[in-house]
């Protein structure tokens, strides 16, 4: 096998590659990328490839596959001009730049994996329809337990007969419209680690492919295709946790809210879980949270409903991701038991499409 | 007691006293700071003490201690403008401010050590003599080792008659001029936590003050008071480890040097302990290292002295540092046994005071 290319084509497909190789892997060849002609490919162990394109100077023949990380640390200090050639035999592959020479483990490219390498199913084009960036809005509600593994991801469903992407933990719930649900994708999963993958790109993906038979989705980008698996499990009917019909009983300022559970988070000898309890009457809310010789008032003001006064505690951290997750001035909680504190509260904003739910806490 | 200030002063107080006083301790006061009229004192652990002036409006009454890292968490999240009243009673101290009000545990103002509150001594000027800027530049040579104690810090000493800050951990030495000794500081070990806090600060301290009767120094900035006590111990006779008289066997560009390391450093498969090995000969050196799947061979050009070619090997990771914490283009190596790697080796660049040594690694 040989090989030439640049410094800078070759440290770019391997930093691409680095987000998804592990760097512990049962089956070793799962930690190297595999170099053919024009290509990079990588595995992120069994349940994600990403294959990016990788330009090459003059004549190459042959493939091979070489340690990941290791590969990626000394491209990392090359300049980015300096011409690479990649040779191998004997399971060691040898990197030459301007005089200097390494060696690095690696093994033949025919038993680097081919699983995820074709998707069959219809292509549906994505250009900035936003499809990422609504998972991005909602990915901090998916669950990381992993007894709740059809939780940990991000599901693409119809609520009320809108398309929308939805995570949740149980505990706390995040949907945000899309403009319609790709070929396939609907009740489709895709998993916290593969959501991580795609929302650090800088682009939203040219076009995705959803197979139901194979529970996989493809996403193309130019120069590069990311492959992830799906969960495999059917996510709860959400419109059912949904209040209905939800009534109306605070109204917030945002910011200001937000500033008062920095500071009330701030009692961590509290520890996380502590519940903050808003009590409002006559326009004013007092948000508070007690543990002895910690504990903490805030006192905003906030427009109170016909239901008059109202009781209801949260988990404070969730509350305050809620808050922070929304945009917007204005914040309106609205639930079916009006401010009772005794069933789910949503929480939104005029200026944002994006909806939240959080259970109460008893208090 | 009661006091008011403002957040920003209290903030900025507790910003520099947070620096030194620890989490967890075994005598629960030292995780508090000190508010008295104008003043908040900190304590690290029984060795370090911060007395940093505060600011405060209208008129104040006794004194308090509260919890340190509680107290600039909750500051750290209230706009800078407000004003906050702090009162206390019952083990408790409430701290007030725009119709909000948190509690925090608090502790007697008598409770509070005194140790290193005055430190007896001649107070020397040392405004703008880098005094503290010179310890920058060796702190990196310090041992972590506990059971060379008298090593974890950095010493004031005369070297061939000529005052200077010198650290070392045995196997790499960096040692750097300064204008005087300040009185008293002859010997003197100031350890590496209070030298982390010197170093820190935007500023060099105005005046300082060592005690060889208690061991200990005090350091003046404008509001600010730092006190440490210094190592009780004998530094070693650093001028016996020198080369003398040091023969040149390399001069090597710095920049070319250092990313070759940073190349060789990245095969972290063979662990941070392994040598790297220097063989010169006719204008050029190549550093390789070497183990069996990982390997790697850099070639730079040299220059090379009279002794003709030169083989030595070091620890990798110790001779990236200085060649690191050395400025200017070129470096000179030099030895008393010349390039035979048998002897310590001298790191010294053209343009820069800073002098560092080397103990070669057997190869």
């Amino acid at each position: 096998m040989k090989m030439e290319t640049t410094a800078r084509s070759l440290a770019s497909a391997l930093h691409i590659a680095k987000g998804v190789v592990r760097r512990r892997n049962s089956i070793p060849v799962l930690s190297a990328v595999k170099l053919s002609d024009g290509r990079l490919s990588a595995m992120g162990g069994v349940d994600m490839r990403v294959e990016v394109a990788l330009p090459t100077v003059g004549k190459s023949r042959g493939a091979t596959a070489i340690d990941c990380h290791s590969l990626a640390g000394l491209l990392a200090h090359i300049p980015g001009d300096e011409a690479i050639e990649i040779t191998d035999g004997h399971s060691l592959a040898a990197i030459k730049f301007n005089g200097s020479e390494y060696q690095l483990p690696s093994y033949a490219a025919s038993d680097f994996p081919t699983m995820l390498e074709k998707i069959d199913g219809h292509r549906t084009a994505l250009d900035n329809v936003g499809f990422i960036a609504a998972i991005k809005r909602v990915m901090f509600a998916a669950s990381t337990d992993e007894f709740r593994y059809y939780l940990n991801g991000v599901a693409t469903v119809y609520l009320n007969g809108e398309p929308a992407v939805v995570a949740t933990d149980g505990r706390r719930l995040a949907w945000m419209p899309i403009p319609f649900i790709p070929d396939g994708a609907e009740g489709a999963i895709l998993p916290s680690e593969a959501v991580a993958f795609l929302v650090k790109r800088r682009l939203e993906p040219k076009a995705a492919v959803f197979s139901t038979d194979s529970l996989s989705a493809r996403f193309e980008y130019d120069g590069l295709v990311f492959s992830t698996k799906c969960i495999d499990g059917t996510y709860p009917d959400i419109a059912r946790a949904l209040p209905e019909p939800p009534a109306p009983y605070a109204r917030l300022d945002r910011r200001e809210a937000v500033a008062a559970l920095l500071r009330l988070s701030s009692l961590d000898a509290l520890g996380n879980d502590c519940a903050v309890i808003l009590t409002g009457a006559d326009g004013r809310v007092s948000i508070t949270r007690d543990g002895g010789a910690y504990s903490g008032r805030e006192t905003l003001s906030c427009k109170t409903f016909d239901t008059g006064g109202f009781k209801v505690g949260f988990n404070g951290r969730y509350l305050l991701d809620v808050l922070s997750a929304l945009s917007g001035d204005a914040v309106t909680l609205s639930s079916e038991a009006g401010g009772s504190g005794l069933s789910p509260s949503i929480f939104a904003s005029d200026d944002d499409p994006l909806h939240t739910v959080l259970m109460p806490m008893r208090i």
